[in-house]
């Protein structure tokens, strides 16, 4: 059972974010989809229907369209899995105060999904924020 | 079994980084202990007996003294564990660049823990470094 939540999660990385593939996210996203905690994300706090994960997809894609999540391990029980992962993207969009550059911009971070009837139904994510704003401004 | 995994990492955490008792570290640190990937931590990178952990505890909480990590969640396997967690504490010690304030500082965290035979072996953790800054900067 932790396999398949595992398969799930890496399928879900692949089809919708690494392809960006937003139709996908029908296959993978629970009706009701709550952003529990996600510190400068956009969405913190709000619960989603599919038509809104979408867009949070489209949204947050749109200044890194070659964004690439790449998973180091998981750990899973039946309700939840929590991924650790790197991501690159060339910043090829603007974002608020930092026009698009060019440049390929490292990250990582670590989500713990929640898991329902074989869809996602939230997460708690936390980035390194402060890495990715020191390669956007350059220094 | 894997209860029994959160039952050590909330002990750990309760006797280890809230009590501040670094002999206890004894208890749940393996003899070879390996910070995989820290962003920030002084230790980030580095394999740590457990003098070198203990050693890491000190030198973290001396600007913190009355730090408390509160577990949000935990997910499981027999050989990981990975809680999501709050984590608050009073700047009554010097930092680099930001000398000790008195503020009550606020932060949020994941952390993935390996764990073997009983203990801890190592972890990968993303904390909300840019939060932090600000909060210390008093912005």
């Amino acid at each position: 059972m932790n396999q398949d939540v595992k398969t799930l999660l890496a399928a879900f990385l692949c089809d919708v974010w690494n392809d960006g593939d937003v139709a996908a996210a029908a296959r993978y996203i629970a009706p009701r989809y709550k952003v529990h905690h996600d510190p400068g994300d956009p969405w913190d706090g709000q619960e989603l229907d599919l038509a809104g994960y979408q867009e949070r997809v489209r949204v947050s894609r749109a200044p890194f369209p070659d964004q690439r999540f790449d998973i180091v391990r998981m750990v899973a029980e039946d309700d939840a899995v929590a991924p650790t992962w790197h991501w690159t993207g060339t910043h090829l969009g603007d974002l608020p105060g930092f026009p698009a550059s060019g440049r390929l911009i490292r990250m990582s971070g670590i989500t713990l999904y929640d898991v329902a009837a074989g869809r996602l139904a939230g997460h708690w994510q936390m980035i390194d924020r402060l890495g990715v704003y020191r390669q956007l401004r350059g220094g």
